[in-house]
């Protein structure tokens, strides 16, 4: 799924201006003598230029005095180079070989960073996933960690050295590396700090956090210096790229306080934490996130008997189309109408799937859209607010969007509408949430 | 050391030579149900097509019944992008991270090659040194085998697949990452091959075999089939690119037979065994082996004490130099003259760091030409057989080279000549001990 969303920021613009706004650095909140777990990666260790500077910050923090445990990926480009190495020579590669093929990119990142600290005078060492004891079940190419060692990164920290170990990766009972899938360095990285018992998990990317909105379609989307887990959740659920889904529950099922930051500039970043932000200012919403790659599939006159959702939506569950928000209307006494949205890819075989299904049911016929867009409004905050919905209705409704669909959970509710009013809607949005940055004077 | 040795084949013309001429392989004598290991050098898999080459030659061992172990290196310029991008960070990497990092490259090829024997449906599985149970001490960058635990290997080899192997590396008893030195996969093949009890290790290179000598100097070089550990051991400490020394003196001593041969064509090879060649027309000498890269330095009027070789190269061999032939001449009642040669690089730093010590032994002066090679004929058969030595003084006297020294061992007899007549010399022994190629009609 192509998405855009409130994770992302704008290049240029907001970075200056995060400076002046967030200089109180959260990161100075952290106590002396903190374990820390950072992450970085491919791009930030994309090149030898990079490593260095990666190895620069973790010589700092160990200079005041911190413990840090590095996580890094693949040093960006070099999965795709192994990859098409393997393509190569087959169309589909066995998984234990592909596993043990790509697991070599983050541990040639693992050396090359150990060399750049010892370079600064800081002890270090590189260790594979399989070295640190990182046990997984079987399943290649989407292993889940199982279990931990902690030996050998404990006494390397009580050593005074900087643990660096390449994410993605672990090894299963019979000694085969096995990869957690793409993007799996950050679940390594949280998983690790909360073996460690980490004060927090650190994840370097190319953002500088997490916003209110997508800064690229709103000028006054504000990074947020701290969200929850359910919130993150909501918010990436949908596609964030800033990190990986599993990666957040991952840190919210042990508590791990997570940050994301940017590894080419200074900056707080954003917190991700169990603990909500209290404070008279509040706010109820902490962003907006949208997506476009919505298609909506409605089949009409679908008699009201049970078993009918299932019916509709198996034949397109077991061909592994996902589906987003589910709806059902009633229409008429007997008869009601049942509506669905996937990815705009999967509609015409989501349609296909239907039509025999429409007429084994009895029902009228499968209407498809695929100009609409999806715009949350997301916040813990809604929980003790009433009132959300009707503001966020009443936006919508006084610069004319209209609403197609409605669906909410317990800290979000999202819309359905005509995907050209998309701008407009989640504009209205962030400033009827009170969202817009307040310009402040030095 | 930059060295032209008799193991160095001419491209071209020997090889339609060798196919008329070595037909019988003896490839086919290998019985049925062999265990072979086979090991392909980072040319044979340097390229997607040229591991597709190695996969099908493992494919049809295989089809023809025979049980194969496959040892691999890195794709060739892997190690040396992987070197150059530490280099770049550090001037000296700690021993422990390069291992870590080069380690990498030969994790790459089996991978990739367990793919293309996939691909061929043949059963196989790829293996890290630590995986396979290679254990080696702990001295990074030149480690040695100590075990190999064979009970993956076997299951894998009990289930009819073939076990791709990462060369050149192993594990310590912490589980760190070591390499066994660069060439170091030949050892590995020995060391399994030798483990497993393996009816021939089979290393495959860019030559087709060992040559009788330098097939670019002598027009009737021969490719020989067979030759025993010893010979071969004085053919390669001098510097031949074909086997490593260590992988030599490792299959000797575990009497695995070993056979070099050209993973670019087809061919017998030469079989390397600790059987000698006991027909009738067995040749005494088994090739002429030479080496430019050779320096002579002379102190001329060294006192005729005790201890006075040990002054004299004791300093030499506490900076490293290598010291080749070494020679001492009688010249007066109480003195003597003391001769060795280095490689030329060394010779200039040999000669300063003598300087003192033939000051404080009140020895004459040193003396030093660069202008000489070496010359060595070499063979189990003049064990037994007397006027081998005759043989050689007579065919240079015959073309009129001065021996400036000569030295002996048990199966070779060296001399130290004038640089220029490097070439006549060669080629007028390969001739004078029969060596020269017998044209024969088809």
């Amino acid at each position: 799924m192509s998405v855009k969303l409130a994770t992302i920021t704008k290049p240029g613009s907001h970075r200056a201006m995060n400076r002046v706004k967030y200089a109180p650095s959260q990161l100075q909140a952290i106590s002396r003598m903190a374990l820390i777990v950072q992450k970085y990666g491919g791009t930030s260790v994309g090149s030898v230029e990079r490593i260095g500077a990666v190895a620069d910050r973790v010589a700092r923090f160990k200079s005041e005095g911190h413990d840090v445990v590095v996580v890094v990926s693949a040093m960006s480009g070099e999965t795709n180079r192994l990859l098409a190495l393997a393509k190569e020579i087959q169309a589909n590669p066995a998984p234990r070989e592909l596993d043990a093929l790509l697991s070599t990119g983050e541990k040639v990142t693992t050396a090359l960073l150990s060399m750049a600290l010892h370079e600064r005078d800081v002890r270090a060492r590189s260790y594979s996933g399989n070295q640190v004891g990182i046990l997984t079940d079987s399943a290649h190419n989407k292993a889940r960690i199982q279990d931990i060692k902690l030996d050998t990164l404990k006494s390397e920290l009580d050593a005074g050295g900087v643990p660096v170990v390449a994410g993605f990766q672990g090894v299963d009972v019979q000694g085969n590396v096995t990869t957690l899938g793409r993007g799996g360095s950050d679940t390594t990285a949280v998983a690790l700090a909360a073996a460690l018992k980490a004060d927090e998990c650190q994840i370097y990317t190319d953002v500088d956090g997490v916003y209110t909105t997508d800064p690229r379609m709103v000028d006054g989307a504000r990074r947020l210096d701290h969200i929850t887990f359910e919130e993150m959740l909501e918010m990436s659920s949908m596609g964030s790229k800033v990190l990986q889904i599993r990666s957040v529950e991952f840190a919210g099922k042990y508590k791990v306080p997570l940050r994301v930051l940017s590894s080419f500039e200074e900056g707080p970043g954003t917190l991700i934490s169990t603990e909500e932000d209290t404070s008279m200012e509040a706010p109820v919403i902490a962003g907006i996130a949208f997506n476009r790659d919505e298609a909506k599939l409605t089949v009409i006159g679908v008699p009201d008997n049970p078993g009918m959702a299932y019916r509709i939506l198996g034949p397109v569950g077991e061909a592994n189309i996902e589906v987003d928000v589910i709806l059902q209307n009633s229409r008429g006494e007997n008869e009601t109408d049942f509506t669905f949205t996937v990815a705009r890819s999967d509609m015409d075989k989501a349609a296909q799937l239907l039509t025999p299904v429409v007429a084994e049911l009895g029902a009228g016929e499968v209407l498809t859209d695929d100009h609409i867009a999806k715009v949350s409004v997301v916040g813990v905050g809604m929980r003790s607010h009433s009132g959300v919905a009707a503001t966020m209705f009443k936006a919508l409704a006084d610069v004319g969007v209209n609403i197609q669909m409605i669906s909410t959970s317990e800290i979000k509710i999202s819309v359905i509408i005509e995907e050209k009013y998309l701008e407009l809607a989640v504009r209205s949005l962030h400033s009827a949430f009170g969202l817009d940055t307040v310009e402040t004077t030095a």
